[in-house]
């Protein structure tokens, strides 16, 4: 009940105190807060972190008219109907807007069961697509502290930033509609990759059977890959400044063989044996040290991102305070200065920085 | 023949002035000091750039087999038999090998010339992988400067990397073998998206006009994507720190729809409407200001990216200096800080410092 209150100010440490003791509306607030970068959101986030960890996290991918919404409306009310409470992040990479229009329906829903405890929420990218990113951790963060038991990531699309999106949860599930000729759109943004369990959504329709035949043949091509990644190119993956805890080499450890569930999620079919899977994924990170291990990889990346994205806003900054880079090109341009120079002269001041610190 | 020596020190001068004076051997050097990133490589591109700009910079890309080296070579003999200079850097991001193995047959197969007017260098990676596409640009300019008329950029495959290094030309040209599935492969890599010219090489096999075809459609389908692009997601382009002189919004200009043309590499077929095409792209872009636009573009990624690689650098030494990646983890996943406050401490003593300048 008390609130890590060390470095934040009253009207924040209200709000902190107010989520941890359960309160919605402070949780719908702190997620705004960090969803526009308010003033003074770093100190909360700092301050929710202290508070997290307990929380389950999937994230459920997919492309557009898989069926995610459904089935992950489904699982929730699963949870709930086991007691269990659960909040949905559902995310919208492409869209441009913020706000709850997407959801605006299933928020509604979300109303009808009578009380909050699942927690939807939509976040859309506002600025940069990095920061959406990091936004959804830190949107997690105040869930977990919140004290969900459940924390569902929903992504709109399936691309690329949708993947990095997923990807800060525990567990990925990827939604397969059959017969859609999305292998080929999986293999393009790579979600290959990143499930551990796939979902053949909609296994009532023709071509199911094929699909799952499909996948099962990708998978068994997906870990003949990553054997020969994981051996030729590990010392490259590293040197990309990339995770701590590599994924590739703990081959001692217990391995996860990717899962294929079928679902008719607009039935409630195949939902118990999804949550069934989750769980199983779960209990394997935990046996296995991978689920410490993923939070070590994703710490790192979280301290990695931070840092770029300050450092990022610091250089604009200094070239904006030598003219903007217009007039620094223009000097490249004319050849009155060239590129390295130009970087020379921002970056020594810092360089001589560090060295005094 | 004078070289830019102000800033750098006697072997570097002498090896300028070499370079600038149409030695290969000293070219070729240059180019091996960029690739190992040696001591006062830095300055020397530096000094290299006031030399540069009269070159006309080639990208050519493709997935393996579509005939690309071949289609390089034919061009660069029949650059050469109208006299003029040719410079040819292959690239792979997948080898992590350095030095001309690949290439080792094309290089002897240019010694026959009987003169070293087509000088053919390989480049793998090393280190980072943004650090291959900054090498690149930097042999592209120890080529420009030193006079050569056309310099070839050829990538081995054609994935994100590929497209980071091809970027940095002029014109892009990209290679289709005809019948292969290989659309697929193009859509996944958003090579479609970069290409000014499209090669069906292999034009004598079955299947070619399909390819064409295809192609054809997938171009349209691309630039009604674009427009879409250039009205919805202006604002977010921009914000990601990206280029200067966006692509989008220059609706006013001269537009240049992209050109399909067949080759059969191997007998020369083709070869000269697909070098004719180059020169009306380079035409387009000089009489439309295209051509100086995209130099500012450029130099300004260049800036961002020699940036973003040395502050990099400075991060790196400052999260050693505290202990290292795994030591501030460890506090992370004790809770006794957090990612943000981790954040903050390496970059705070930067912002003062900057304040301060």
């Amino acid at each position: 009940m008390t609130g890590d209150t060390g470095r934040i100010g009253g009207e924040h440490a209200d709000l902190l105190d107010d989520l941890l003791a359960g309160k919605h509306r402070a949780l719908a607030r702190v997620i705004t807060k960090i969803e526009n970068r308010d003033p003074g959101y770093r100190d909360l986030v700092s301050a929710l972190h202290d508070h997290t960890g307990s929380s389950e996290v999937v994230g459920i991918t997919g492309s557009p008219g898989a069926g995610k919404s459904t089935l992950v409306d489904k699982v929730a009310n699963y949870y709930r109907e086991r007691g269990e409470t659960v909040g949905v992040i559902a995310v919208d990479p492409s869209s441009p807007f913020t706000g709850g229009a997407v959801l605006g329906d299933r928020i509604r829903m979300a109303s009808n069961v009578g009380d909050m405890d699942v927690f939807f929420r939509s976040m859309s990218a506002r600025g940069t697509l990095g920061g959406l990113s990091t936004a959804t951790t830190d949107a997690v963060k105040a869930l977990d502290a919140f004290g969900k038991d459940k924390i569902l990531i929903e992504t709109v699309g399936a691309g690329q930033n949708e993947i990095d999106v997923v990807k800060t949860a525990d567990t990925v599930a990827v939604l397969v509609p059959p017969e859609s000729g999305d292998n080929v759109q999986m293999l393009k943004a790579g979600i290959l990759e990143i499930g551990d369990v796939f979902v053949v959504n909609k296994a009532d329709l023709d071509g199911a059977d094929r699909t799952v035949q499909e996948l099962r043949e990708m998978l068994h091509m997906r870990d003949d890959r990553a054997a020969t990644l994981s051996t030729g190119h590990h010392g490259a993956s590293r040197s990309q400044g990339g995770s701590e805890d590599s994924e590739d080499g703990d081959d001692e450890r217990e391995r996860w063989d990717p899962r294929i569930v079928e679902t008719v999620a607009k039935d409630g079919d195949g939902v118990p044996e999804f949550v069934e899977t989750l769980a199983d994924h779960r209990a394997y990170l935990e046996r296995s040290g991978r689920l410490e291990a993923k939070a070590r990889t994703r710490y790192a990346e979280e301290i990695r991102n931070l840092l770029r994205d300050d450092v990022g806003e610091l250089l604009e900054d200094e070239i904006e305070r030598r003219g903007g880079m217009a007039e620094l090109v223009a000097g490249v341009m004319a050849r009155e200065t060239d590129p390295y120079s130009v970087a020379d002269e921002v970056i020594d001041p810092l360089e001589g920085c560090l060295d005094d610190s």
